[in-house]
């Protein structure tokens, strides 16, 4: 593909300037996408700022897309790599590997070894893998694609187009929408940990409960979302969820969050539209995270959190104060020798 | 279900008054369960205490499982709700739920894709699911319920009545107790994580020891726990273990222990009765937790833990004094700079 | 197996005595092994350290691996134990465990239930096992053993006798070495976690990268690895990953590293040889981990890490810093308290 229809195949308000204009005849063959250090001279690479100017120096690429950086365009242009700049490098990066790569999947196809229950109803288009188990009574919408050694609990619904990759698990009566990609090892709808303490030890409370997801949400390898005892866990529009995730029964997740590796939200925790939680975050029961706000990494909250607030640390504070803490925490040794010296007196 | 046919299920010291008492007219035709926020005319709703005053207030319930407080209890008189009291509400919702709800459950049956070798031996009412792998010399107890998808490794040992999710997995010889479940995806019985440093790197030292789950454990999504090179890895007694948890080789835990999603507990931990251990605790090689200790969430346990101790922190310390410390933790910029001021002097 | 057989099997060097000199008749037949704790009359045990003399002194085992301790020596011989001495007990606890035991692994034979693509190839003397799924162009070396209920999605490689434990999944164009052992539920090669914050929300970013993972690796249960958008994720060889691992897109991990439970790299992080990372650490994105360097459990590792320093804490400090600050954190309360009373002067 000519640099120039990749070009093309962007928005025009992502694109603030190419270094067609000034040279067109510097129309490389694109073949492929790599990073900035292995580069060749048929791939396309990006750069996210000025601090790479001396990888932009050395790359193999053939052509860049850049930020809005001059002096990174001039490097390029002298290198004779064709350019485009945006103030947006990872967005462009992004379409730029849908032109040349898209992940593997299955032709629609029934595999003979699936074991789909009579009741169960499947859309147009639909791909089904070699041992997958499709419960009584489930929805399988148009285009689905279920990976092999997939089980399907009975009553499950499942939206157009929607991925399940092998070995996940999704059990009853759980709704997912349209256009999600549950990943491998994935479990959604079981149990939510519901036990009463009593005399003779821990009374089940059974869940009887659904988890719901909505479009477009994706969840990554090896999660788990749990049923609540009553009502839903619900996963909000668009939200991605990364691997090694604990949601809670009974959680209520806005959409467009972005939740990552290794969090973990206790019970009944409401969380806003947009919210960031970085990777190993704790969240404790029935606390209320509002929109925009984000927790940094290793953080447990334990009290509500407001709308667009930073907070780290465990209990988590807010941010600004936490980088102060943590930039005096290391002298508590000194300062502990000046206490005892002044307590002395 | 009248809502005094409910009662009767409930055991009678937990309930400490009903409105039927003063209202036996007012007897509702109850049809499910479901939150106060969520509760329609047919359902019963519960409330844990006062704080819920204001949602009794508004509930659509028709029927309430209310905590012993007569402020509650003349709010739901006078809206025409019918209700019981009990100082255990969460233990009456659990009842009452499994009144109208029970987890899905196939069939007794065989599926004619499972795989079960020849020396495994069934027990009466075996349910085993579609692809279902069973290896030799397994022994299965009457009414046990392996979903699909599910793999035994040789010699394991299943109890009557216990559960397998679809899509676990129980390596070689691992003992499994009666009336457990093990959610999906977990894995029990793999080789601990045994490596010993030498001058070629890494050599793996063979783990021959096995995991033991007594009567009653529930294990959650995900979980892993490991067999030891020598001896047993062992739960006690209705002991209930969260999703995404890890138990290394050679840990002994006690009976009635909830251990919450994410927790880590490295080799040879050995935890003692009705232990708590908040999510994502780590807890190093070899500590002893004593009976009925508490580990705030996220705490990190490197040392001994005293029978009913309550450690929050990281290294873990008593609650009392961690929240002290957390209390004025926020001042230590201003200490500080106090400090830097008497330092000059 | 005779006592002086076990003895012949250590090497040479690893020896630095043994009760067989002094007393050759004491040459007891050992049939298996077991801690000091459970040892019988017919089992050999080790001891790591003199602080076990008392169970030295107590122990059933028939024959002991002791360390260079003379004290320990002394008891063991004055019992009838018959003993040999290294300065590696576990080093040779290993080696005798392997004597006496190998893991459960099946014959080489392709079970009938597996599916594989006719364009897969497949080594001399494989196994694989039912229900297991290999696709299109799958190429698997000599003596690969695959447990049931395995998913290997297309274009897969994996070397000669690395072993895939149940209900794995291994992803597009993951490439696998030799001598690697895959543990159950494992995923390697799942899209990583690429979302690109845009006006209409997040926008996808395929992975069009592999992971790589060298000779001799082994990955804990329920771990995942993901590939990235461009390049390579890559394992090095004989690094050792526990259970519940995260490796995120584009992490490059030297070799002979050992990466216990729950550990979560973020993307593109860099780790040096011979790095150990204890429980639950947490590596903020492109973060540079040197050779031989040692992250303490629960730390979070926000900056680049020197070669063969020992860091703890979150965010991670100089383990020595943060054992003075761990020693003296307790006394926050109190000097906050002196604090109040200064400042008001």
């Amino acid at each position: 593909m000519k640099f120039s229809e990749i070009i093309e195949k962007f928005e025009i308000e992502l694109v603030q300037g190419t270094s067609l204009t000034a040279h067109p005849d510097c129309n490389p063959q694109v073949t492929g996408i790599a990073s900035l250090e292995t580069a060749t001279a048929e791939t396309l690479a990006y750069c996210e700022g000025g601090k790479y100017a001396a990888i932009v120096g050395e790359t193999a690429a053939i052509a860049l897309i850049l930020p809005v950086d001059e002096e990174l365009q001039r490097i390029a242009s002298d290198r004779g790599i064709a350019w485009v700049a945006t103030p947006h490098p990872r967005l462009l990066y992004a379409i730029a590997i849908s032109l040349f790569y898209q992940p593997y999947q299955p032709k629609p196809q029934i595999h003979p070894t699936a074991i789909i229950d009579s009741s169960a109803s499947l859309g147009q288009d639909v791909s089904i893998g070699a041992h997958a188990v499709i419960g009584e009574n489930v929805k399988i919408g148009a285009g689905v694609c279920i990976f092999p050694n997939v089980t399907v609990y009975p009553g499950v619904e499942i939206g157009d187009r929607t991925i399940l990759h092998a070995n996940c698990t999704i059990e009853e009566r759980s709704k997912i929408g349209a256009d999600c990609v549950i990943h491998s090892g994935v479990v959604i709808g079981s149990e939510g940990f519901g036990f009463v303490p009593s005399d003779r030890g821990w009374v089940k409370m059974h869940q009887s409960g659904i988890v719901v997801l909505e479009d477009c949400v994706e969840v990554g390898c090896n999660s788990a979302i749990d049923r609540p005892p009553t009502g839903e866990t619900r996963i909000g529009y668009n939200t991605k969820i990364d691997n090694l995730v604990q949601i809670g029964h009974g959680c209520k997740i806005g959409s467009n969050c972005a939740i990552s590796s290794q969090v973990g939200l206790s019970g009944q925790v409401i969380v806003g539209n947009g919210v960031l939680l970085a990777g190993q975050v704790g969240v404790a029961n029935q606390v209320k995270i509002g929109d925009g706000a984000i927790a940094t990494a290793k953080s447990g909250l334990h009290k509500d959190v407001d709308a667009k607030a930073i907070v780290s640390g465990y209990p988590a504070i807010p941010n600004k104060l936490w980088l102060k803490i943590s930039a005096v925490y290391n002298r508590l040794p000194e300062m502990y020798k000046l206490f005892r010296r002044m307590a002395k007196k």
